[in-house]
């Protein structure tokens, strides 16, 4: 285990902690020194993670027993993060937060979307917002990242190739997200309690959706419209996005936008068949993999362009985000340990 | 049983043919003569539908064999009802297609939307298209009526309000209709075989959805663009509507404007709750009912109107408007057989 | 409503309350004076139950604030319900109990299987158990009735007819339950939380399962041995029992058994087909409805038969069997409220 | 690529097919020559396989153009296999077959539970059963291999350590295997049809199962019963097994002998929590592993046990079966590409 990068885990009880476990421990370039959880002090990560029994004999710390490592995955809840990042940055020369507190550029923005003030406005601008695909060439030479939150990474992928060739009207996006249960977190509620949630197709952010500072921030388009409804699946992400184009270009010509962009991208699949069953993203075969799946229909009857993108939110849409990030960072190849392909059927 | 009303059913073995039955069976003031299905000749309904099993002794008959009845409700493929018409109005007095030969008053919709040519143009004007919340005086005088889609249906009365108060900016309203199985119908496919069927968030008609021309028609509205996800659930249909507010006004007079509408309607709840788990319309409680759960949520940073409307696509999006119309044409207490209030968990 | 049954609900925000209000609600010889809830004392019901929402005006009550009635139906906790029973046979001359308190004649089984001392053990033998199929005799001459658990209702009327004809070889059967996870109540836990609840395959009682005292109470047979697993489902019970047959007998002549012995229950159906997807019972197409579907198959190899039978565990399994017992107590029609036949495809 | 086992693969489309190709891409020791499907013959393996696209340039070649290799994969229909198994030898010296044409070894039981005559009884005794906890040693020298049924080989499992070690009362075991409808393959019908399947507790063999068959073979035990109900869920396998021990012995007794018998098995975990969601094993935790998790309960009031056990029907029930079998043929670490640990949550 030597020459492996010591890396360890605040906040590891949760399911993102879960998943970036779960990738870690078959790593082959890492060890995990330390993981934490204030409610599984000394017991076994599979305590939380069932996954995990017979994969490892770790156990969890509690935080005040944080040890120097070189570099440190923070999941905390909202505001928690920012509150000890000073801290953790004497512990740790690398740091990749997976929550919102470092996310958005603007302080102010965390007052109009989190209706709080940020504890540590100063720190936001040493942190690259983590999508690989986005901001590569940052990442080879930054020490701290924060992850984009799920939907918005989702949100962004898709488009991206759209905003950079300046292809949408009106600067304004329309996205209906459709998301699995374990986006909420494992934190028991009526609206989470089986008989309540399983089945439903429940609106739970009809307007108002905090991810939409990030798309703003990181498109750089003005009008965001996010509507979020919460969907009988456990993990998984689908954005539809409706956008006018300027011109009346062709699909053909989309897809090669798309190609261009995202053709050498390891993690990226532009998927949009004429046949079979899978003829557009769908995020149940992406489950634990990596891979943000996107395709697009433009209606042959006007100039709107329908854009798909899947990922699994704790994967792609988190730990494994934070991964990739980590890998560009210390200079690995990018696709360490994120290799898993999915499941067919699930 | 004299004096009821002897109905019959062509193409009752499908799902909307079931759910017709199941209603029929337990309305007080109709008999059932016959009900037809080519591939169950002489068995019994239950072999189709399980759940009518030691309810009815009624057969499957052939439609050669159908008889002179008061009222027929017809099932049937597309173009094949619209084929069998002019022989229907023989043997019925009063039809009531429940598919979608007969729904759009213009022939040349039926090339666009459906590439092909209508067979029986002439009878289109002759039915009224049969959502009661918007036709019902109309209801009270014709014979012929042809049920909306199950999308349709839900997205018309979502927007109807907004669009008899003249409320939508640049004509334009941009649907997200997420969709259960049983809306496919009863043929099995790969794509619904369950291994692959199971827990996807399949993007299965992004552009060119046919409900949309009858959208147009009945809100003449001139942009409506929607998408159709189907998602794991048998039945209901979710739609998430985003239009822009011509003018700024707020939520409460938005509820006014709903309030005013269908306050009065027996099959309309307007849901919209600040607690609770059930905030919103949601398709799982209204599985055989025959309501149209309807709400609504502004954001209070544009004037963007989100509105989120349920059905079950077999009742009320199919064989429940059916039967209402079938009240009011006859003169009947409009909710007659269709009391069901849902179940709760489910 | 004069001349209707004043009947009130003590425990009327649980599911089985709900389930409960919601067949009352659609009785035609019944009014509803009062239902009981501690946490939403003074909301509409539809608060608790979305399904009722425009159905009824009804708000839910303080326990403290009951007033007399024809009869009452308690759903209280276990135990709760034993130590106030004797307050509420002062406000009611008839009483139907859903829960566990009163369904043991024998005071020591309570200690044996649930741990406690009864409170009232003078009161058991004043109660009958509600299963109609096996005591509609004494329900019309009695004036309390405990209704039985899910599982063991679904158990005791899938074995009854080898028991009473003495088919059962050793005494001994075995089974096992699947279970929805509303059987487990509306209390949010980690277990009943969906991202872990979903798609389970989940042991819960191996062994040591207290409907057993309730299977063998009834049936008179000594070794009952239950195994009960969760499963992805909401409502519904299905039980898979073996027996090993006394004689050699043919499954014509098992056939025969069950059709003497429920061939003229209204509420029992043999299930049992050679072709088609429903051959054997399933709770699926049963939610809502208060069927016991009961199927079997002989082993052609060995003298052992599969039983096999399903409920809805809120409906014939509490709601609806408390429902037929009232019918009866009062002298109706027993299946008044009762005949909603169940959803396809559900 | 040079030095790596060259295999190949007849009958790849299918869902054991596509598992294999999943695990056999990851594989560090192997490369794939060939993979034969006749429905998609020169079509890339994503097209039946959408999990794989992206990960290989691999196409379906026709069985007829199947080429010399180191080892052969068979994964054909029943009686298929058998018969074209004579030419398979001369293409390949080690072959391992999926299904279940050369799993017993006695010619006469293909008569009596699959109904037909084996066409090669002479080569049934060339192959050994593919369980490596039950026949490591032999599998380090055999060529053939014929991999377990997965219900079989979950069964097995379970129960092995207690026949092992003489502790069932009247050699009589009673299972409930509760399915996933991947189970049935990929092939489309009415009952795999999702709003026919869906939610659904499917008693599909009551008695009679095939699988039967292996495990009286296996474990020697003359009395097995099995019962087998089609649950919701796509992946996996769980049984309850009900055994009456000989003698009474206390559940750490049974620990022990578990213990003993896996306590190195890489592939087997002992499941059994006092605390906890997840106290037993639950297949859904192990889609796509090569785990069999196994736990138990001992009734306090009675000397039965109920073991439990689960895997996923498609890896340690078939396919990861099949590479675990492989690298103990060609002497290499038993866990080479079979190291997934599984997701949580799912």
């Amino acid at each position: 285990m030597k020459n492996r990068l010591k890396v360890s885990i605040v906040g590891g009880s949760g399911y993102a902690g879960g998943e970036l476990l779960r990738i870690l421990l078959n790593h082959p370039k890492v060890s995990i020194q330390q993981v934490t959880s204030q409610r599984f002090v000394n017991q076994h990560v599979g305590v939380a993670h069932p996954n995990l029994r017979k994969q490892t004999g770790l156990l969890f710390s509690s935080l005040s027993e944080l040890r120097r490592c070189d570099l440190l995955f923070v999941g905390l809840p909202n505001k928690k993060s920012a509150e000890k990042m000073p801290q953790f940055m004497k512990l740790a020369p690398k740091i990749i937060d997976l929550g919102c507190d470092f996310r958005l550029k603007n302080p102010s923005d965390y007052k109009k979307w989190y209706q709080w003030e940020h504890p540590e406005p100063n720190l936001l601008k040493k942190f690259v917002y983590g999508i690989a695909e986005l901001h590569r060439e940052k990442l080879k030479e930054v020490d701290f990242v924060a992850c984009g939150g799920c939907e918005a990474t989702c949100s962004i992928l898709a488009l991206y190739p759209l905003v950079k060739n300046s292809l949408i009207k009106d600067n304004q996006v329309i996205i209906d997200a459709k998301l699995g249960s374990s986006a909420a977190g494992n934190r028991p509620t009526l609206a989470s309690h089986h008989p309540e949630r399983s089945g439903c197709v429940r609106s739970y952010k009809p307007t108002g959706h905090r991810h939409t500072a990030e798309v703003v921030q990181e498109l750089k388009v003005d009008e965001v419209h996010i509507s979020a409804t919460a969907i009988e699946m456990v993990r998984g992400v689908l954005i539809t996005a409706q956008v006018f184009l300027l011109k009346n270009i062709q699909e053909k010509d989309i897809w090669q936008v798309y190609h261009q962009e995202y053709g050498r991208e390891p993690f990226i699949r532009i998927i949009k068949s004429k046949t079979g069953v899978f003829r557009y993203p769908e995020p149940k075969i992406l489950a634990g993999t990596n891979f943000c799946d996107i395709g697009f229909e433009k209606d042959h009857l006007s100039n709107r362009l329908v854009v798909i993108a899947a990922i699994d939110n704790l994967t792609k849409g988190t730990a494994g985000q934070a991964v990739q990030a980590m890998n560009i960072m210390v200079g690995w190849e990018e696709t360490l340990g994120l290799k898993f392909p999915g499941l067919h059927p699930i």
